[in-house]
């Protein structure tokens, strides 16, 4: 059933279908350009419909970083990296109990998340990929240095259940566009050269290379021995991916749909749409929250939970109650994460589609 | 079936029930001893059961956002508060359809809004109460100025199938300790007062006067006029309630429970709670996202989606991979609105409850 814009429930997250289907298309053009494969991660959308558009525009798997992801993608896709360590025997069950068609992929980065995982891989009788994540500068996971890279990945390789496939980093601290970026995207390249060559010389040769975020997007090429990129924002885009050149303002396939619920205050009007809906994260600093689709003049300047606050400074503008806006997010990912479904507009109205992959329950537990 | 907090996969959002039981006491103990109502808002818990412990506490009513907290909450309660303007077909069809035995009441600041909704309550052949709402300074809704309130609220009154009932206002400004609270309680008092003699000389006396937020909750008796509190963070706190001096670490119901993945980098390790378990909300200005329960001196200074960032700088504890921790956020209100479920910790273990009250949908519509 086909729903109305201008009368359906707000707020309500929208997706622009022509954008996000040419938003695939041109990243999986500029992968296939440059001879790399694209396994786009899914916690943007977390929706098996958005991972199919992804998949027929040509991405080779899919990268997920929760056990219900995988599942969930499992439906769609025989090529999952979890780009994410698991802990724990709940975890672990759930992934080495993926469906045997599925070629799983595993990043980790110490012997205390390896062993336990080439065991459940033994015991349910499964080998189990493994890329070796290394930290490239951002601070957060990752073996530290060259030698604990080529230390982990001969692990790997003497250890049954397990496969080893190469190594895997994450460069969020790398945001284009700007001469910084160019230092650290060169800083990189040689990094990984090095890491390359180690890892040859011990007889790791890493089949994989995966990176690639979406900040850096378009310029992966530029990344010396990259084999994979991970980016998956770029299906929808937001308003980090503007600030940072990684996306035109034609690219924006998500907003959130919000009615104006009051003009009382001056200079602001208020509408539903708040950090249940938007997310309250103040990424870019100055702290605002989100933009109009139509009027990148008109700023999300306050959040609550239930009410935005748009700021009306800039504009002559002057929307009465009922009116209804789009709101681009700070991060498309986070506000995925707080909604129901997604409505993707076509030409004939919005089509509700499930987020299956939210949550972390497969099943009542 | 009860869970076991050593093996439940993490992340999970877990309850101290003897704790939040304690704080229901307690907020419900105050309001009795100053005369005043607790309506306890349910934005925090989205729980019925969490609401059941209020409402035996002591709780006269409860306070909702949305229309699906209002259907969720009416099975439990039969006096709603509507702290939310109601705008949209979609969303005054389902709160003028909650069962007739709900004495609802709606909180709104304009005609545009007071119109329609006695146009609905109309037809649905039902009276639907009206607090009216007044800006005390935080610049989010409400009418401005005392003459504004006078006007909606006998606009109010002389609209059928609504009933005025009195004002409400959010001092979400005002954040005790501290002597600019003093001030701003006291400018609060004389602003009510001089609102309350203007509605009773024109006829509007207001049977309530609903206000109350956590962080001035152990403060509310001396708000002058007031009757009714509203406070809801109160039933678990969090790290802001301790910040303003609102709570004790005792206090603390609600953490999440996270397990180390990574121990790889020097002077930090990730664990498996990231924006999507905690939130990314940056209260308290110093850029961190939330705390250990039991060793506040260890702060998450980086949250990624799935990754949550452990400074170990002010401790000598090393955990290994494995380890389990809970963690405070900032906003509990935010965090339990990104679970599946509240796992309740009592003497036999977790046991699962559910969060009725979360998204938007009653139904698949």
């Amino acid at each position: 059933m086909s729903l109305d814009p201008s009368t359906v429930e707000t707020p309500a997250a929208v997706v622009d279908r022509a954008r996000m289907e040419s938003n695939a298309r041109r990243v999986a053009d500029y992968c296939a350009r440059h001879g790399l494969s694209w396994r786009p991660h899914v916690k943007t959308h977390k929706s098996t419909r958005v991972a199919r558009i992804q998949l027929q525009a040509g991405a080779r798997g899919l990268t997920v970083a929760t056990p219900h992801e995988a599942e969930v993608m499992a439906a769609v896709c025989d090529d999952l990296l979890l780009a994410y360590p698991p802990v724990g025997e709940a975890k672990l069950a759930r992934i080495v109990g993926l469906p045997r068609s599925v070629r799983l992929t595993v990043a980790l980065d110490s012997l205390d998340v390896l062993r336990p995982l080439a065991a459940a891989a033994r015991e349910a009788g499964r080998t189990v990929g493994v890329l070796v994540e290394v930290d490239v500068g951002l601070r957060r996971v990752g073996v530290q240095g060259t030698e604990a890279a080529v230390r982990l990945a001969r692990a790997v390789q003497d250890e049954e259940g397990v496969e080893y496939r190469g190594v895997l980093f994450y460069a969020g601290h790398i945001r284009t566009p700007g001469p910084e970026s160019d230092a650290g995207l060169a800083a990189l390249s040689r990094q990984l050269g090095g890491l390359r060559e180690a890892l040859s010389a011990a007889g790791c040769d890493p089949e994989v290379v995966s990176g690639g975020t979406t900040p850096t997007l378009w310029r992966s090429h530029e990344i010396e021995g990259l084999t994979e990129v991970r980016a998956g924002t770029c299906i929808f885009n937001d308003r980090d991916a503007l600030r940072v050149g990684a996306a035109d303002p034609g690219d924006l396939a998500y907003s959130v749909l919000a009615t104006v619920v009051s003009t009382a205050v001056d200079g602001r009007v208020a509408v539903d749409a708040g950090s249940k809906a938007l997310a309250k994260e103040a990424r870019g600093g100055d702290g605002t929250f989100g933009v109009l689709l139509d009027r990148p003049e008109v700023e999300v300047v306050a959040l609550s939970e239930e009410h935005g606050m748009l700021d009306l400074g800039a504009t002559a503008w002057r929307p009465a109650v009922g009116t209804r806006v789009r709101i681009v997010p700070n991060h498309v990912c986070v506000s995925v994460n707080l909604q129901d479904r997604l409505l993707v507009e076509g030409p004939d109205g919005l089509e509700a589609w499930p987020l299956e992959g939210r949550g972390r329950l497969g099943r009542p537990t």
